[in-house]
């Protein structure tokens, strides 16, 4: 009875990425498509934020001249990909200083201990260094690195957002996220609290491999550029590497993840690319071998690619459409963000 | 030879103040006066700023109630002792996003251990719980107090200043500001460095200690409101408080601040709020008592305080007009962050 008569809530969805350039396979699988399906099945009094979080990309040593062109590959990619400026604000981070003014506010309610704990800024440095987790301690950590966290969790509810989608490795994030917008409702009081505390939007979670190494995430990182294919990639370069794919010598194919990693990520590959369940799609292969399935993988992501890399060539040559775009998305941006840091000045005694 | 042929650089000046509310003597004689004969002595290119720091203020737990209105009490008092809106920057911290983009940019720049090593943020978390500085750690820390030296270094760097008057207490942060300012330049080179590294300013130290307990500073948070004289305190306060100033019974006045800590604050006292050389101060006194000296105290500190006190008692009944220096001065204040910021962000590569 009680679901007849309360009303649904409209959902305000918040997700960033960092401008890493053009995007790999397991970007697009893991976190792309899954913004671009929540646009899809969005109500209309529904919210949608993505941006390009510049900000966050500078807690590592960067090369400015790569980075000022990733910003705009990146903006030009969630366009690409199918995200709709006319329905979801797209927008570049670092054109909102109110996610710093919510993040300083922020910082000073959270305890430097707490950011200790996090785990990432360790797998962050270890991965930028090519070193191991255990090689990493705080003589390599910087104070952006530190605090980032607290940033992402201003990103966050600088939009009083009540859904992120999330990967796994921020689920860290976004309880810590939870928790400072619990203090900060407590700390500062009103009649109501102003920030609802924001929750994991699980999306399939496709956890795309390293096509060299089945045993690590496909990764922008890795020095070996055969182990990821590109958004960019042409038919033939994605041909190659799908055929160069490790997999193993059992003969026909099942879907064992444990054992047959390499044979199971290029199934959950052609299942994610075909949008169908991967315990279907193995039921096409039993009298199958390897060849025949990285001949139809390769088919697939040619043509899952296919459109998008046209979009995405044609907006690399309009700079002035994305950046139309843009400025358009952070002056909405803006505008959501402004309510809230309103609310925020008043309740801290800063107005 | 050289220094005919050389000519004055301009200086850009830049100090803050916590919106701690109405000042005392202390603060007066030791920050405010001092800002006051720099706009005096300036030379007509040198550009002024001089802002109320409320960022700064929510390292520590706040009163929201009251800082809102000791934001506004602190500029009314920068303008009632003699800062000029026609000449000098006036400004609130808290309406220039600016600085704290730039404190972000700097904190990827800032090793977390290095801040861990300043001593401010322990004595700021001791004399907050009135508690002894060995008894302060880090559990006690939260992420804004670790890296307000970092967000001070931003309030200093986004004019790129050239000159910073801050007390003795504050040298370490302009060492750091000044280490934060020559790593940008390095890290992000250009044909220019973009940063001139800041100069301390030393101007005359009045080091004015509690009327109670000369061992200490004349703080605002001290628990015994006699220790302190504050803008606001009528004359038989003024006079009430001197009176019972702490002294010694040694017959005569010298000036010993060793041994006679007491009598040598209240000739310090005299001689800053006379204009005097607190050498030439003492010789008056070869022959007289404590309580003439009192009582010469006591009319020097109405007098210096007399037109301060009206000016603040009329501005703090004209909100609208304090509403628009504020506004006007962080117009300008922009103007000039902005023209930094567009560099920052080219040399970074968010553009």
């Amino acid at each position: 009875m009680i679901s007849m008569i309360s009303s649904r809530l409209a959902r305000v969805v918040v997700s960033g990425i960092q401008p890493t350039g053009v995007p790999h396979l397991g970007n697009y699988l893991g976190a792309l498509s899954n913004w671009v399906k929540l646009q899809q099945n969005a109500h209309s009094d529904d919210t949608l934020l993505y941006m390009v979080v510049g900000w966050h990309g500078m807690t590592l040593p960067q090369n400015p001249k790569l980075l000022a062109s990733a910003r705009w590959d990146m903006l030009a990619t969630l366009l690409a990909v199918g995200l709709d400026p006319k329905r979801s604000i797209i927008f570049h981070q670092e054109d909102n200083q109110d996610h710093l003014e919510l993040s300083w506010l922020l910082n000073c309610l959270t305890p430097v201990g707490r950011l200790f704990r996090m785990t990432t800024w360790k797998s962050r440095i270890a991965s930028s260094r090519n070193a191991d987790e255990a090689d990493v301690d705080e003589t390599l950590l910087n104070a952006g690195l530190l605090t980032y966290p607290v940033l992402q969790a201003a990103d966050i509810l600088a939009y009083r957002a009540t859904h992120v989608p999330v990967g796994e490795d921020q689920t860290q994030h976004l309880e810590l996220t939870r928790d400072i917008a619990d203090t900060f409702n407590r700390t500062f009081k009103s009649k109501n609290a102003l920030f609802p505390l924001p929750n994991l939007v699980s999306t399939p979670s496709h956890r795309i491999l390293s096509l060299k190494d089945p045993s690590s995430k496909m990764s922008k990182s890795s020095p070996d550029i055969q182990s990821r294919i590109l958004l960019t990639d042409t038919p033939a370069q994605i041909k190659s590497k799908i055929r160069g794919a490790v997999t193993d010598s059992i003969q026909g194919i099942t879907f064992d993840p444990v054992n047959r990693p390499g044979c199971a990520n290029l199934l959950n590959i052609l299942a994610a690319s075909t949008g169908q369940d991967v315990h279907q799609t193995v039921k096409g292969y039993e009298n199958k071998g390897h060849g025949d399935l990285k001949k139809d993988v390769t088919e697939a992501v040619i043509e899952l690619f296919r459109d998008p890399q046209k979009e995405l060539g044609r907006l690399l040559q309009d700079r002035a459409y994305l950046q139309q775009v843009s400025v358009e998305g952070a002056r909405k941006a803006k505008e959501l963000s402004g309510e809230t840091m309103t609310h925020v000045r008043e309740r801290v005694g800063l107005c």
